[in-house]
C-alpha cells in the first residue's frame, strides 16, 4: 500500500523500532514492517502462540484531545494485559491505523507511548498498515499482539475447580474514578500490564483474567466459562468479601475527604472497567506461594472470594460479618459492567 | 468487553466456525474465540511464524452497498495473499470490527463469504473484537492473519539476484479495468489468494510479492529492497517485455470490442493495483520447473522480464523489438500505483 505520506509514518515506525534493541533485527530469521508480512524468530520448542486483537476508536475508546503518548501506551497496554491473562510473554505486535492525515507530532508521540511500552516489554512491532479515513471520520487504530506460553500450560478462562480461591492484583475503583471525573489518573491512562505476574502464575492458578469490563463481568466471565468446561458435574459459584475490596488511592482518598460514599466507591470498584489488573484463581494450599510472587513483583495481591459448587453460576457478595449486602447493593451491581452496544 | 449485541455477533462467528472442520477445535492445545486471547497449536519443529495485517475502511476500500459476501471474502483474502507472497501456510487469523450498528443479516453475509475463504484455506478465525462506532463514522475491519514457513525459508522482497527472471500469476489488468467501469469482476471482487503457488516456490523463487498495489509498483519495491540488501555490490534494474504481459479476458474483451487501446490496456495491466497475483523471481535454470508448478496448479504463469545489475533500481520497458517503449508510455507509468495518502 504505497505512497509518500505512508511511507513517512512507516520510516517512523521502523526508526522507533531501531531503538527497541537489536535481539529481534539480529535474528537472521526475523524480518520487521516492510515485506508482505513479518517473519517472527521460532519460538521456544515447548511454546505455543497466544493471539489477542483490539480496535480502539476515536471518540469511543478516547477522547480527541488524548494524550497521545499516552494513548499510544495504552492502546498496546490493553493488548499486553491480555497476553498477561493467559500467562503468555510478549512475542511481537501488529498495528493498522486510520488516519485522517499525518499528523506528524501527534503520531510521533502517540508511537513513542506505544514503543516505549514495546521496548520494556521486549515486544516488538513488526507489522503495519496505515489507511487515509474521511475527513470527518474518527481515527481507529487496531493492535494483534502475539505471545507465547508453555504448550498446554496457558491460564484459561475455564479453569476454576471448586475451593479456589480468588485473588485480583493492585487495587480497583481509580480508572474508573476518574472516568467520572473526567481527571486524568496513572491507572486509566498508564495501565501496566502484569505480565510478570501471568508468568509467575503459570503452574499456580486454575483460571486468570484481565479486568477490561469491571470485576463483577469477570468473575461472571470465570464462572459461566468453567461452569460450561466439559466434564464438569456441577456449576462453580463466587463467595466475595465485600470487604476485601482492595479499593485504589484515588478512590480511597475521595472517601476520607467525602466527595464519595464508601458504598460508591465499592461499587465503582466493582464494576469499573479499564483496571487492567488480574483476577485469578488458585487452590488455597498456593496462598502462600501468591503472597511471595507479589512481594518479589512489588505488587498487592489480595484474597477477595472463593469458589463453591452451585446449581447455576452466580456470585453472592458478603460483607465484613458474612452476611449477604443488601438487596438495595445487590442491585446496583447488576449491569454495571462497560457496554459496547 | 461484554455486551448483549457484542456477544450475539460473537457468537455468529463462533458458530460460523464450527463450520470450519474440528481439526482446531479438537487439538486440546487449542482454543478460539471467548478468552483473553486464543491458542494457537504449535507449529512443526521446522516452522517459523509470518504475520501480516490490513484495516478495510468503508468509502476508502469499498462502497457501502457492496456486496457483503464479497466484501468479507476479501477483508481475508487480501492477507492470505500476503501469506502466499512470503510462501507461507495459513495458520489462524483474528478479526476487529468497528461497526455502526448490528445489521445481522449484513454481518451474517460479511461472515460467511469470509469463513467460506477460511475454510478452503484451513485458516480458522480464532480472535475478535467488535466496537460500536459512531451512527455517522465508517465502519472499518482489521484482520491479521498468521502463517507458518519454513525456518529461514520464507520468500522475501529483497532476493533478488542477476539473471533472474520475473514471473506473473494469473492475468492482470480487469481488478482495474472492473474498478474504472464500475462493474463486478471476479478478480476484483472474489480474488483468490496464491497459497498454492507460494508454498511450491520455496526452494525456486528467490524473491516474491503480492501484486496490491499494481505491477509497475511491485516490480519497483522488489528492486530497492533487494538493491538495499546489505551485501550486494551494485542495485538490480528490472528488463521488462511489455509484449508478454497476459492481459485479463475482460480487459482483452474490451480491446477486441474497441471500448479501450491496446496501449489503455496495457496501462492499466502494469499500474492497475488489487491484483492479489503473485510478482516473483527465479533462476532461469528453474523456468521448466515453473511451468510444472503452473500446470500442476492450472494457473498460467508468465515470464515478463528479467533482472539486471544496474547502478541505480530502474524499470525499462521494451516492446516486441526488444527497443525501449515512447517516452509518452514511459510517463504514463510513472505515479500510476494506487495511493492511500
Amino acid at each position: 500500500m504505497a505512497s509518500l505520506g505512508e511511507f513517512e509514518f512507516i520510516d517512523q515506525l521502523i526508526r522507533g523500532q531501531a531503538t527497541l534493541g537489536q535481539s529481534f533485527h539480529q535474528d537472521p530469521n526475523a524480518l520487521g514492517i516492510g515485506d508482505d508480512a513479518a517473519l517472527i524468530p521460532p519460538l521456544a520448542a515447548h511454546e505455543q502462540l497466544a493471539v489477542s486483537t483490539d480496535m480502539l476508536i476515536e471518540g469511543r475508546h478516547y477522547f480527541p484531545d488524548v494524550d497521545p503518548r499516552s494513548l499510544g501506551h495504552k492502546a498496546l497496554a490493553v493488548n499486553l494485559s491480555d497476553l498477561a491473562a493467559m500467562g503468555a510473554r510478549p512475542v511481537a505486535f501488529t498495528l493498522a491505523a486510520g488516519l485522517r492525515s499525518i499528523d506528524a507530532p501527534w503520531l510521533t508521540a502517540f508511537l513513542q507511548g506505544m514503543l516505549d511500552l514495546a521496548r520494556d516489554a521486549q515486544c516488538p512491532l513488526v507489522g503495519g498498515d496505515t489507511t487515509k479515513t474521511a475527513a470527518d471520520a474518527p481515527q481507529v487504530f487496531s493492535v494483534t499482539v502475539m505471545g507465547a506460553v508453555p504448550i498446554g500450560q496457558a491460564l484459561r478462562r475455564d479453569g476454576l475447580q471448586t475451593g479456589d480461591e480468588l485473588w485480583v492484583s493492585g487495587s480497583l475503583g481509580d480508572a474508573a474514578f476518574a472516568v467520572n471525573q473526567r481527571q486524568p489518573n496513572l491507572k486509566l491512562n498508564w495501565p501496566q500490564p502484569r505480565l510478570g505476574l501471568g508468568r509467575a502464575l503459570l503452574n499456580i492458578a486454575h483460571a486468570a483474567i484481565d479486568i477490561s469490563d469491571g470485576l463483577q463481568s469477570e468473575i461472571r466471565h470465570l464462572l459461566t466459562s468453567s461452569s460450561m468446561r466439559s466434564g464438569v458435574s456441577s456449576a462453580f459459584a463466587a463467595e466475595m468479601n465485600w470487604s476485601a475490596l482492595p479499593l485504589g488511592p484515588t478512590l480511597s482518598a475521595a472517601i476520607a475527604s467525602g466527595k464519595i460514599s464508601q458504598d460508591d466507591a465499592d461499587i465503582r470498584a466493582i464494576t469499573g472497567g479499564d483496571e487492567y489488573e488480574l483476577l485469578f484463581a488458585a487452590p488455597a494450599a498456593c496462598a502462600e506461594a501468591i503472597e511471595a510472587i507479589g512481594q518479589s513483583l512489588k505488587l498487592s495481591l489480595t484474597r477477595i472470594g472463593r469458589i463453591v459448587a452451585a446449581d447455576a453460576p452466580t456470585i453472592v457478595w458478603r460483607d465484613a460479618e458474612g452476611m449477604p449486602i443488601s438487596e438495595a447493593l445487590d442491585a446496583r451491581l447488576r449491569d454495571g459492567g462497560f457496554k459496547h452496544f
